[in-house]
This record gives C-alpha cells, structure tokens and sequence, in this order.
C-alpha cells in the first residue's frame, strides 16, 4: 500500500527507464551527494546506455560519473553549474553530446513549458516518508532547501525520492508532496555530511577582496538603495560575501530595515536577518548548516522553488523583486559580458547557476573581482565564454576602482557625485595588463562544440568548444 | 514595479476578459464569501456576457449571481456543490447551458490535464502582498487553508489576487506563491466573517443521531481499523460528527495513535489532534474558528492541495491512505448508489465535493443516515442522481442498524461476529416504509438537461433534468 521499494534498481526497473531517456538529479547536497552516482552506477550495471542527465548542478564530489560519459551509458548532460573535474573531462570531449547550460530561473522554466523533458527524476531526500512527502530541512543528511528539486518532481514522467531517514506517514513539514512521487527507495546514505553544508561559511581576510567588498557596499549606498524596503543576494565566496559585512555596517549604522534576503543562503544572511537587518529570507538553498538550522526553526526564513527564485516566465519572482545583487566573474569583457562558464584556456569550471536571472532581474548588479587571477587578467577584450550578457551588468568593482556600463549614466553621475572611484573599464584592463603584461590571445580550435550555453529563455547565448 | 491595481474593474480590464470566457473561484469565504458577486457584478456593468463560472463550490450567500444568470452574463457553471438557493433556480431552468458538477478531486485533475480550463481566476485572498503572495490563515477574514484556490492559481491563463489585507512584500507565510499571480486588488472586505466560518462546529444531541453514530463507531472498529496509524474523515454535521465522539472514546479507552485526520477540518478534529489521538491534521479547508487558529499556529496542522486532498490523477493523496471516512446521503438506494445533489423532488441542493473521492479511496467507507428525514424514506429503490456510485460504499448505517454492501462480505461477516445489528438494506427500506408509507414515486419529465454530474474522472455519471 505504501510507494516503498527495496532498492534503486528496483526503482529503476519499475519506472521503466529505457535507453536514451532523460534523468535528473538537484544538487542540494552539493560535492556531498552520494545519489548520483549512486543511481548512474546501477543503471550501468543494468546494461541501460545513452541517457541524458538533467541535473540543476554538478559538484566535483560526483566525478565519478566520467567513467560512465566514457562508456556511453552518460551521452548528455543538462545542468546550470558544472565544477571543474566533470568539467575539465567535457572540455576534452569525453561527452558523445553537447551539453547543454541552463540557468537556475532557465532550467525551470524549460521544463514548465515542456522544451526539455525528464522522463525519470530521482530525488535525493534527508527525510521522506512512506508515500514520498519529503524535505531536506532534517536528518541526518540534511541540507535546507530543496528549491531545485520541486520541479523535477512537478514536470517529470516518473519520480523516485531516496532517502536515508524515511519516516511513518504521514510526515509532518514536508516540502515536496506526495503526489508527484511514484517510489521511495532507503539506503543508508545519501551523502557525505562534510560534503553537503559547510560547518560556517567563513568571512574573507584578504585586504584586496575587503577594499573590493567596501567598494562594492558604497556602490550599492550610492545608487540610492540601501533604504528601508532593501533587498539583496549576494554570493558565498570571497568579496561577494565580504560586500555584505559593509553593507551590514551601513544598515546597522543607519537603522536601515531591508526587506529579504535571497538566493543561496549563508549563516551571514541569518545573522542580518536575527539582527532585524532583514524582515525575511527566501532561501532556494542553503550554503552552511546555520542557513540549514534558520531555515528549519525560524519562520521568517522560507524556502522557495526555482521557479519562485528566477524563472523567467514566472508572473514574478524573488529575484524580479530584487534591489541589488553581487556576484562574481572568472572573466568580464569591456562590453560588460561575464563568464563564469570557462577558465582562461577554455576549460569548463563552473556555469551560471543563478547568475544571469539575478543579473537580469536586480536593479543593481555588481560585479566583484580582482582585475586578475593568478597573474591572468580578468578584464579582457572578449570573454572565452558569454554567461550573462554585458546588458545584465551595471558595474565592476575593482580593488582600483569601479567601472559603470554605459547603458547606465544616471549611475556614473550618482557614484561621481559621491565621489567614488570610477574608472572606465578600459583603464581597468591597462591596469591589470601593465601588472601582469598583456596575455597570450587564446588560440582554440572551434573544431567540434562540447557545451551549448542558453540564456535564461532557452535561447542560445554561446557555445564552448572542445580544448584538447 | 507591484501588480496592485486600483480595482476589480481595472483587473478584470488588464486580464483582457471577454464574451464566452471562464473564470473562478474558490470557497474556502463559504456563504460569506463577497468576491463572486462583487466581480459578477463589476463584469455585468462592463457589457461583458455568456461567461462560465468555474467554482470549487456556490453557497447560499452568493445567490445574487442568479440574476446574471438570468440576464445571460452568465451562462455556464462548473462546480463541486451548489447550495440550495442558487441549485433550485437551476432546477428551475435559469442557467443557459447545463451545469457540469465535478468533485473535490476531480476538478484539480481535471483542471491540470486541460479537460477543462480557466481564462481568469479571481480568489479570495484573506492576506496578500502587492505582488500576490497570500494564505488564507490570517486576516479580519482568516479562513484558514485555501486548498481548492491552488490548482486555480497554477491553471488559469491569469490570476487575480482579492484581498482586504493587503501587507509589504514579502509576506511571512504564504500559502499561494507570486509566480503564479498577474494582479492584486485591495477591497474593504472580501467576506462577512460571521458566514465564512461558524466560531464553533456543534455536536448534535439528537437520539436518533447519536445512537447512528455509536453504530457507525462500533462498524469503524469492528472492521479492524481502530489500531495505531488509524486515519480518519468526517463531516461537519449531525451523526458524521457525532461518529468522531464515539470514535474518540474508543481511541481514549484503548489508548490508540492515530495517525492524520482529513478533509474539512472542524475544532472536533483539533482536539482530538491536540489530545494526541492524531499525530497530524491534512487540511484541504477549514470548518471552524477553532480550525483556523489550529492551522495558523500548530505545525502538525497542515495546509494541502486538493491535488494532494484527493486527485484521481496524482501519484498518491491524503485520501488514498484513508483509512475510514464517515459521510452523509440524502438518498441511498439498494445498490447503495448515494445522492447528495438532489432533493425528494428532485431540486439541486447540494454535490459530491470531496463525498465521491473519499469515498472512493478509503478502506471504510460508511454512509450514516436516518432511515427517513421530514417522513421522506431516505432508502430508495434507485436515487435520483447517482452522487457517489455503490461501488465506493461499503456499509449503511441506520438507527435500525447497519447494512453492509454485498462487495463487502468479509464486512458483514465481521459484523455478525461482533453481534453488530446487521441489516439487509431492503429491510431498512421497508421499515422506513412502514414508518412513513411508501413514497409516490417522482415523475421527472426528462425534458431538459439541466446538469451533468461527472465521476471523479471526468467519466458522466449521471444527468439532472429541469424540474418545472
């Protein structure tokens, strides 16, 4: 009477999973999840090829998944965030398709209006019960949020929750509900606790990210928005995050009173929103186990799908709502358009996750960065890859000053007004080239395409080529 | 940059209604409810004609959109149930085009598998923000779960949030999220709080009531259900509430967990889940004050879908797991087909709601009635309209004791076993025969189609015909 079965092969065979279907994963457990592979190794073992996996990101933990690209049980891959080891094996052509990027927003979006299609989606799931209402907010495995993982349960032919605490019926706060599941299968583990959420997200020491940071906090000021009403999402890393340490001085310093905090959450954006700093988080993921922790005790933290998050043919969304948003680049081009997809030899190391929705969506979109990396410059003539486009982007803040787009003026008179450090982004770029001299024009073969980079519509953005 | 629209009129204009479209509504206000007639009205004044209504159900406080029925700017309705005072207009003949009655369950599939379609949904929203976040558990006109508004908001074409709470994005507690809604309007009262839920739900103290209920009770236990994880749903009203007390008396004395009550939710249920003899409440609509602050304020309180209450086309629901529900019948006949559309005379007084879907799911399921109501035999040779179909029925419970359907005779032996006073149904009927004398029987001209009832699949069931 109930969904449970007693094993994932058993799960696979009853879904009917056949060659060259479609199936999908979310990443909630991030470089600590266990299911991936362990789904993909009993499909190989069970002699199915050619699949397609649609999964909202790839995390270095799940690298073992090459092995099965090389065999042709893997043939495709979808997904908004590929790390480097997958990545780097894409980028040498281990793939038979292209893959395809999407975006957080995008990918929702697709499959709501039916341009991409899962067939079987298996859910990873720190708690379920017996007939598949599940969360990730506890046990043992638990990561928060399961914003990404909604619309696989909501749009795919047949869905498999598995878990590691599966509980009576029917469980009490479930996030994903029963009647989008087919079976639940228990095994002991759906990852490696270490690997999920970081213990605490640790703020940035390094005086370079810090003047960044500082700069990026009275950008934001200077634009007139940090008032009462702010909303915000900023990133995890290095500067991103430290750009909210500053923004939390001058709310506090103020008495400003934001209005939410988004996207991948951090215990920082707890700690503004136990401070009063905010009303509220929209959390679609959590980054450490004090976001884990907020979310499952306190109200005011709740958790959103995807398609709430970003989805760009949502009627409106967190993000369509938001004031400012710091984010990163590996790469930005004196057009404004950011990569965040390749390295500087063209190897695959990431994606846009949530990148180009917020760009598109916030008022005010900054990007952090050091004008270079490892003595390679971040500003270059033309980015290796487009992630979100130049037209997303309003500033650049440097460590030698920020650079505005020319599509916003009103912002280049509000930042000279404050008397801020503005620098045309060509003089940026002559900066980090008299630094670190002029780099070796990358010379790629654009022989076969391993990587189609949508926008957020589905429309194409960019292609990445194989490197080797 | 919010989707707040100074009126219904200037909403219903942006939405681009027009001539022959559908639009919705939920019940969740009941007869309180403003909203059908205030937007009814609005369209009327605008020219706007041969509409359909889309409703999961009409009471009595909305019989002032009969004019507009009658003055063709509505011409169509779909509905769960509809109360006596629009229902007798429509047995009279005053809607153009024949009702189609739906149930709780069927119309959410029905609704997400395209069979039918709403342009413009307009619900009731007792808390919205300005960009049309909203939950019905809070607010002058809290009424607790908006189950039935879900699939509205996720199927109509576009969405237009009503409120008389209108509070800063982003809410705390939404239940129906902004991705879905085009438009809020803020009004000064959606409802009349004292017809949208009664302060307390009743417990009868009628003999003949009480004494159906301690049978119905004893038949629950007798067929083994009354065990730890036991699940439970029953009516507002007369002997199926009154089965809940007994039912409670049994659980206390043997000391048994249940596992969830469902469905319409009163206080009754509310204490039982408080006293632990539940371990959760899944709740597709409130029925009482008492209900609504249990769901505003405790987590094993839970709003659901009425996907997720009871739609034949998910993967599992709240109903599916049910194991006993306890219903009411204006008719049942020998076959133990129920009615609960028509009156004696053959009047549209009611509808299936959830009666057909529960019924249809759960282990038990127990029809309690009086032999006869008002001297009218309530046991017939064959209904009137076929509301839920004798297949879905396993035992009629009378104060002359219990007939068990003969699809169930691992029931009745049982029964006997337990010395219940075990029935043939042809004896109930002759014995409110002699009680009452034998009723004429109704000669329906079966001129005009004035109704379709649909089975929970959208299959026809039966048809109900003009009566004057």
């Amino acid at each position: 009477m109930d969904k449970v079965v007693s094993s994932i092969q058993e799960a696979i065979r009853a879904c009917g999973l056949r060659d060259g279907m479609t199936i999908s994963f979310h990443h909630h457990l991030r470089s600590g999840d266990y299911v991936l592979n362990m789904v993909v190794d009993e499909i190989a073992k069970m002699g199915i090829r050619d699949l397609t996996i649609n999964a909202s990101s790839i995390h270095d933990g799940q690298a073992a998944v090459v092995e099965h690209m090389r065999s042709g049980v893997i043939t495709g891959l979808e997904t908004n965030y590929c790390g480097p080891a997958v990545g780097r094996e894409i980028s040498r052509g281990v793939l038979k398709n292209p893959m395809i990027f999407r975006t957080h927003g995008g990918r929702p979006a697709s499959l709501a209006a039916g341009k991409s299609h899962i067939d079987v989606a298996f859910i990873a799931a720190p708690t379920a019960d017996t007939m598949g209402n599940c969360t990730g907010k506890v046990g043992k495995s638990a990561c928060g949020a399961l914003g990404y993982a909604f619309e696989d349960a909501m749009y795919a032919d047949k869905v498999v929750v598995i878990t590691d605490n599966l509980v009576p019926y029917p469980m009490l706060g479930w996030s994903l509900s029963e009647d989008k599941v087919d079976y639940v299968v228990a095994v002991d583990a759906i990852g490696n606790p270490a690997g999920i959420v970081s213990g605490t997200t640790k703020m940035t020491k390094d005086p370079v990210a810090l003047r960044i940071a500082d700069f990026a906090a009275k950008a934001i000021d200077a634009a007139g928005l940090l008032k009462d009403g702010f909303s915000f999402q900023t990133g995890a890393g290095g500067a991103s995050l430290a750009a909210a340490a500053y923004v939390r001085d001058i709310m506090r310093t103020r008495g400003i009173k934001g209005s939410y905090a988004l996207g991948g959450i951090t215990g920082y954006m707890v700690e503004m929103l136990e401070e009063g700093l905010f009303e509220s988080i929209q959390d679609v993921q959590c980054f450490d186990l004090k976001a884990v922790e907020s979310l499952r005790s306190d109200p005011r933290h709740q958790e959103i799908t995807s398609t709430q998050y970003a989805s760009p043919d949502a009627k409106s969304t967190a993000a369509s709502s938001l004031d400012a948003v710091v984010l990163g680049a590996t790469q930005i081009d004196t057009d404004f358009n950011v990569n965040v997809h390749t390295d500087s030899r063209g190897y695959i190391i990431g994606g846009s996750g949530g990148h180009t929705d917020v760009a598109d969506c916030a008022k005010l979109t900054v990007i952090v960065s050091p004008v270079s990396r490892a003595r390679m410059p971040v500003i270059v003539d033309k980015v290796l890859t487009v992630s979100t486009p130049g037209k997303c982007v309003d500033i650049l803040v440097t460590q030698y000053g920020i650079a505005v787009n020319p599509l916003r003026p009103d912002l280049k008179e509000k930042y000279l007004a404050a008397k801020l450090p503005v620098k045309d982004i060509q003089e940026l770029k002559a900066i980090a080239e008299r630094l670190n001299g002029a780099p070796h024009p990358l010379e790629l073969k654009k022989e076969r395409v391993v990587a189609h980079v949508l926008y957020r519509d589905d429309s194409p953005l960019d292609e990445i080529y194989c490197v080797e």
